[in-house]
């Protein structure tokens, strides 16, 4: 039976699943979570996850959520994209928290100011929050661009830390004025996985 | 040879990492980084971190920083603190990252505004900044508040889930005006946690 995926095309962490099993050959059916409808605040979504967010995935029964669990899980059944030692596993966990902890958080605090509180008719637009999420990505980007030079992932073979990392970014950079022009590593390593052939099509 | 913390007091990241290596009775050998004289920004610790953070822990050459990594990689030298299956062990994933994507940056925001900035001279107490560090905790406690009901731990038994959280939660509560007083599962936990012999010299 395949994994089920609750799952939305604007969503740049249920966008990484999707391409994390394009990659492993996972077969997953997509189950569509309309926010405009209020899907995810219903009682049986917030009894799967109780944040109200996707991705959630539904695995013979057992259910996850948080988009980086979801891709270290789909890569440990099929013993892929991630390093087989303790220390190498490690240090894909020290960048994957790493990313995690402080430039995704700051992209979302981007994509609340900028997108979701003017959808929901709340005052968004807020220029100190701008300013702050501006000023950490500045501080993090620059230590992810380093890691890059010299190496085609972030692991140096592809991993999941690439998936984890990569749709946010893409995101921050195509919709959230993000520049990424001052780092050129990180635009190589995008382009790298751009060039994958399920890429643009999830 | 003890496993290497660069370590400071102030930091309940690096708090995690003391309080970790005392329940696993892990002998460490502490290097107190001292922020006030810029140590972390010293080239020969860029180096080791290019965050310039505390914690990071040198075992026998092998460098690793972020806290939450830190924690499951002395969990795993022990075989203890963490969930032995596949699933079990993407659930533990699951909290740790939830806490690292969501509350903990809220706190960090805590951090900055109300500590770091002022003490740096900078710019801090913004007000739209707090509010909104204030709403994600407010949407993001509940969850935890919830999932404590019934439970000694986060799992269910002690894990290295409980040291990712609980440093920074108890900071959030005593430095920065983060009313836990609606949470009585997190309060009850964390007495379980502060009643640890080694909980309240670390």
């Amino acid at each position: 039976m395949p994994i089920k995926l609750y799952d939305s095309k604007v969503s740049p962490y249920a966008r990484k699943v999707r391409l994390v099993a394009a990659e492993l050959g996972l077969p997953i059916e997509t189950i569509a979570v309309d926010f405009q409808k209020g899907d995810p605040r219903k009682p049986e979504y917030l009894a799967m996850n109780p944040n109200g967010k996707v991705p959630v995935i539904d695995d013979d029964g057992f259910v996850l959520w948080e988009s980086i669990a979801i891709l270290k899980y789909l890569a440990g059944k099929k013993g892929a994209l991630l390093p087989a030692d303790a220390r190498g596993r490690a240090e894909a966990d020290q960048w994957m928290f790493w990313w995690s902890n402080h430039p995704e958080p700051a992209i979302e605090l981007l994509i609340y100011e900028l997108v979701l509180k003017p959808f929901f008719g709340k005052a968004g637009n807020d220029a100190s929050i701008i300013a702050e999420a501006h000023a950490l990505l500045d501080r993090y980007l620059p230590v992810l661009d380093k890691r890059l030079a010299g190496k085609d992932y972030v692991m140096g073979k592809l991993s999941v830390v690439d998936f984890a990392i990569a749709p946010p970014l893409e995101l921050a950079s195509r919709r959230l004025s993000v520049d990424l022009g001052k780092y050129p590593n990180i635009n190589a390593w995008l382009a790298r996985l751009q060039a994958k052939p399920y890429w643009k099509t999830n």
